[in-house]
């Protein structure tokens, strides 16, 4: 089979391999869509303590089960599913309480295992015991089933920011996780949702959500801006969904006394020590939420979002890529060409679902 | 009557000044003890924004009721009472969910109004509406009445960290405050409470309080320490209680996945922007509360748990000092030679309650 | 001036009565609109214990301040205002945490003080000081305004349910209150709402608001139904609005695993003790939220909802009637002739704002 | 082997009976201890509906590794482990979130399963990957630890209650399951405990736990004695752990406004209607929480409690017997007699152990 192996040292390669072998208990997918997360750029780019190459990355997967060691179990040939990418142990407190994701002892897809930017992956015994797999509802496609893992990362991220209709939500950075964030912001019911920018190129994209304001940083003053249209309250939540330093000293100090602000984005490893202003955060009695990942509750509760139609998540779909082209799907990535980039193995295959995604570009 | 007014530049005098005069619906306390806060030795030392000089300093008053223009309340006459300093509007998000601390409009005794370093303080007519005095009970005294606002505090900080059986809590600082903290936890039923401090004295002080461990910086590493005694998991709640960025960095570093930081201690205002490893926070998926100041909810709190025993207020009081000797009570404070140190203004008035104090220094 | 004055056994009557005279700090409002609420048609039909006639009723006030003895606040001549019935000590554990409705010493505008179904309405201080007075804002009018009342004892029911994309919730009752329940529970981002009734009248009134499922009881079992719309799993959140035992009991059964029930109904005084089949409660491990009335900042919340146009409440009113026309008005409200009905004692003074209500029937 | 079968019809008897044999990835465990729990007795007096018989009974299990089929776990044969007996699917929402007592297809232990009634118990390997087997720590026994599993539903049922040093906690039941009730709410911090029961026998027994008061029944009036202790207010938490209607009636009439009563007792399945004064609930805006058995994380809290010494465990324990004298533990129950009856199969194996319970009464 094909897959796209990330060799370290910022190259990856589209390979032929061997199909995985199932041992006891597990699941071989045919992987139908994959999304390419900016957290792959960045392994690419800088490297990543928790990936050691060779590996296959890619875990935003969506696929068919065609193959299965696994007895006595609601899943069978030819069902769809998507993959919740965090396997935990099953018996820490962590795992207990939902949150695989900072298991004691966690695996990952596309880390530990081989991830989706391939044409089969193999499903490992503990992940299906563990509830990572979650079988995708007749009315969506594999496409928007994929962002169920993104989107799980946004549920996680909102769980503890409890946001409601007295909140004013600023979203900073207007890539894909940033607008999956002001959505589910304003499934909320926020009072007003707040998207805020580098640069116009986005926000432009952004429009047609019909947020509340879009702020352009290149051409105004964030905090004077969040402050103008909270009566010089500031924002009660602040999402940091960049990877700057500046943007999370910016989110603290446009906060409100009270303020929540949410640390969704991690920093390249020999960057993470940054300034804050610690007695705004102590004085204003604000909360700061790291937080990372998602766990298989998210992930199932993503997927319903997308299958109940409470997102709009075909609109963030831009871009539908071959894997032999995935390198451009990466350019674009980078370039913020567009906003999410899927790798489709198979567009012979999905051939009906990529035509409800007119408006996205697709390369092969 | 006798005051000790805060002149900016460090210099704080005893002067003779006019009783003050009550107008509609306000109160006079005659002082009967005020607590020296760490904090205010730091506005003496290097200032403080919300502080305009000349004022009186001091915010953990308890008095007695000996004038008042107020009618109709339950509010009379020889009636004892401790004193929330933060004064609200009554009307804002934050007066009306009980966090007065935060109100947009927030008025401070010993900022905007003067303390209690004094031999009488005037109430406002808006504290008194706003619930912020507190009748004492019975059978508790002055001294460990005044304790309330600081306990208060920790009250407010605790709110939100939700210190359970499961917690291993460490509290970074073994002044008063930090022993609070430890006491507050414990209460709350904390698994283990790890006391860590830069030097042995305090902690020498606070082997009567039996916690779990007491781990002295200067002796060992905190991080190793807090380490090998949760598993390599590390602290579930960290409370920083000193204003130290490298306390604050420590303090993030030994918290657990999932973990709860409470950023308890405000810096000097030109020294609060530190270094803080941002992807410790996220990776981790850390919270981190800043917290700061206390309501009339959390005072009357306090004064529930020292009125109830719950709490071994005493132990804490380790110097009384006469308002003439207010200087050597500051002077104890930053020497950091014993606990909390307590002014008396007329400490005949107090003799019976005092010889309560059998351990504690007596400075007249 | 005017008032429609409850003499107790059934009787209310319009009378000429002295306009109220103010004592310091109180303010006289000229009522502008106020709600029909179901109570107080159960209050003149069957009595209630809190009310004790001769006294005018009406809670959901909206209304101009003409007079004032205040001195120093925010309050002018001119402002139109809302105000939240229930007026708490200011000292007590409730009204430190913003639960004035649950005050120890509560007192409540058209039970101890008179109500809004009159000329004129006087404040008194407590109620000022309390924060019970909401400025209205601009761009929303007096009818709308008064539909705070209800919406913030809809906020309070809320608070603790915790509606989220998960929930499918049941609103049981379709009167103006059940709707409320509903459109809030859809601004928490439920991802279902079905709405129950014992006939089809106003489930047809209802249409318009797009509700996933209308369930008429008359035609179709209700807890079947709901379970067939939940494979079989039942509600998560159901919400009782009718004054019913036989409603509690059916909404308890047709709550899921750990389902939450809200209580939102009272019930004749007599008729308060029911047969509940406990053994639900305790196996499905289901919480039941008793809940009742609402404090200033639900007040508050209410009125930004409607403010910011997160709930279509102009659709809910349906009938406005003349203060000598409050017999009319009554006899709709037991009719479930319609949804709202607000008497609006100088339909002259409003004449603009009526316009908008084209489909409301007005009755002088 | 010899096992204590459930027949129905109020019948139980010790047979002989063969070994169970291990299919794929399973434990044998030699059962230790095993507690007799009330329902127990219900069940054997009254039938219940998830139980079939013949089953053998027993749900409060300790028991060491005797047997494996399983491999590549940490469980090893000579362990000492306690079992959690809900066992989940592992995929619904209740398994994700740690609430496997709720899955949608759950399977318990001593009714789908046999109990630890017996002198050995299989454990099913769904219940390994579920986490449902918790090790026992070093520094207790086995008696001690089979109370992990009544503590466990505690803690379930104390989850939601959030105690605190605000709380007056009233208990109604003097049974070990009030006690262990009492014991975690104490360690909650909770103000004042009061035990209430309907006779004196037991509350003589619990005088050594030093509770707030003790309120017998049979010689005052529940209600009044809690509005007594309370200010007329009520008690802020109640606690029904008796099967009585009455109980329930009483508990939600001594509560406080915005109180938090716990339905901790199911009733005999035909008697489970009862009358509820709706209005207190409605009026008062208390939740009444009900709550049912408990998931693995609370056994592994409740583990760590006892591991802990943070509850006082040993002095619960008032009878061990030997399997054939099971009946003789039955009578116990039923009577009164004491607390917790513990039935220990091979009492030579545990003889150091049973020495330190020396006033417990040993039947063999
Ligand atoms: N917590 C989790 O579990 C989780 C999961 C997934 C992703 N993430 C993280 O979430 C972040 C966002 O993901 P993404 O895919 O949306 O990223 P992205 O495509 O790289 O988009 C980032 C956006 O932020 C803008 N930006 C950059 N620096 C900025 C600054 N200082 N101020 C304001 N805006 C700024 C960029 O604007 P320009 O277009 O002008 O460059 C861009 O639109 C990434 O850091 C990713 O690692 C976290
Ligand atoms: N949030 C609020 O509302 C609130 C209210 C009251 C007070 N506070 C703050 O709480 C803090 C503590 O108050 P306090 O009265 O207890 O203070 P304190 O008497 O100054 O005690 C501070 C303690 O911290 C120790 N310490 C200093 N630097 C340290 C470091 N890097 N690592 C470990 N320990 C270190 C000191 O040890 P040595 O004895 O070795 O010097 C001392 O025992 C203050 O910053 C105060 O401003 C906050
Ligand atoms: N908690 C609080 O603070 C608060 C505040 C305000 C109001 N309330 C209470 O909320 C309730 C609803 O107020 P509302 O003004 O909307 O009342 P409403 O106009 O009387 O409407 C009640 C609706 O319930 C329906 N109904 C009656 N019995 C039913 C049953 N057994 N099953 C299903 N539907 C049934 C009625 O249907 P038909 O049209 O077929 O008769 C009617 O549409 C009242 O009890 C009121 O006292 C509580
Ligand atoms: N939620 C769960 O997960 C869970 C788990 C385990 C047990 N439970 C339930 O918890 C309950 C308590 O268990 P247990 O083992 O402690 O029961 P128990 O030994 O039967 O004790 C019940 C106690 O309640 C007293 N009592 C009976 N009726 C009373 C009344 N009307 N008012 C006041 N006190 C009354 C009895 O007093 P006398 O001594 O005077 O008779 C007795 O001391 C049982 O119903 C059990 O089914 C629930
Ligand atoms: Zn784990
Ligand atoms: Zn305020
Ligand atoms: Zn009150
Ligand atoms: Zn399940």
């Amino acid at each position: 089979m094909k897959a796209v192996i990330y060799e370290g040292n910022g190259t990856m390669k589209e390979k032929n391999v061997d199909l995985p072998i199932l041992e006891n208990n597990e699941l071989l997918l045919k992987v139908q869509a994959c999304g390419i997360c900016s957290s792959d750029l960045r392994t690419l780019l800088y490297g990543s303590r928790s990936v050691v190459p060779p590996v296959v990355l890619g875990h935003e997967i969506a696929g068919e089960i065609v193959d299965k060691t696994l007895r006595g179990t609601e899943y069978n040939l030819g069902q769809r599913v998507i993959v919740s990418p965090a396997i935990g142990c099953g018996r820490c407190i962590f795992c207990r309480t939902g949150q695989q994701n900072h298991c004691n002892d966690v695996r990952k897809i596309a880390s530990h295992y081989n991830g989706g930017f391939a044409e089969y992956i193999k499903i490992p015994a503990q992940a299906i015991y563990g509830g990572n797999i979650n079988i995708i509802p007749k009315n969506i496609d594999y496409l928007e089933a994929s962002l169920s893992e993104p989107l799980a990362c946004v549920i996680n991220g909102q769980e503890n920011l409890n946001i409601g209709p007295d909140d004013t939500v600023a979203v900073i950075g207007a890539g894909p996780l940033g607008l999956l964030h002001a959505e589910a912001a304003r499934l909320s019911g926020a009072k007003k949702i707040l998207l805020i920018n580098r640069s116009s190129k986005r926000l432009k994209l952004a429009e047609s959500f019909h947020y509340d304001a879009y702020i352009d940083l290149s051409a105004e003053d964030g905090i004077k801006a969040v402050n103008d249209m909270t009566d010089g309250k500031g924002a009660n939540v602040v999402i940091v969904t960049v990877s700057s330093a500046q943007a999370v000293e910016m989110g603290v100090n446009m906060a409100s006394h009270m303020g929540r602000v949410c640390l969704f984005s991690g920093f390249p490893y020999d960057k993470s020590k940054n300034k804050l202003d610690l007695n705004i955060v102590h004085y204003r009695q604000i909360t700061l939420y790291g937080v990372f990942s998602s766990a298989p509750r998210h992930n199932e509760a993503a997927l319903n979002l997308i299958t109940d139609g409470k997102i709009n998540i075909k609109k963030i779909i831009t871009h539908i890529v071959s894997l032999s082209k995935i390198d451009s799907g990466f350019d674009i990535v980078r370039a913020h060409d567009g906003l999410k980039v899927i790798v489709v193995p198979d567009m012979e295959d999905l051939q009906e679902d990529i035509k409800n995604y007119s408006s996205a570009k697709i390369i092969v």
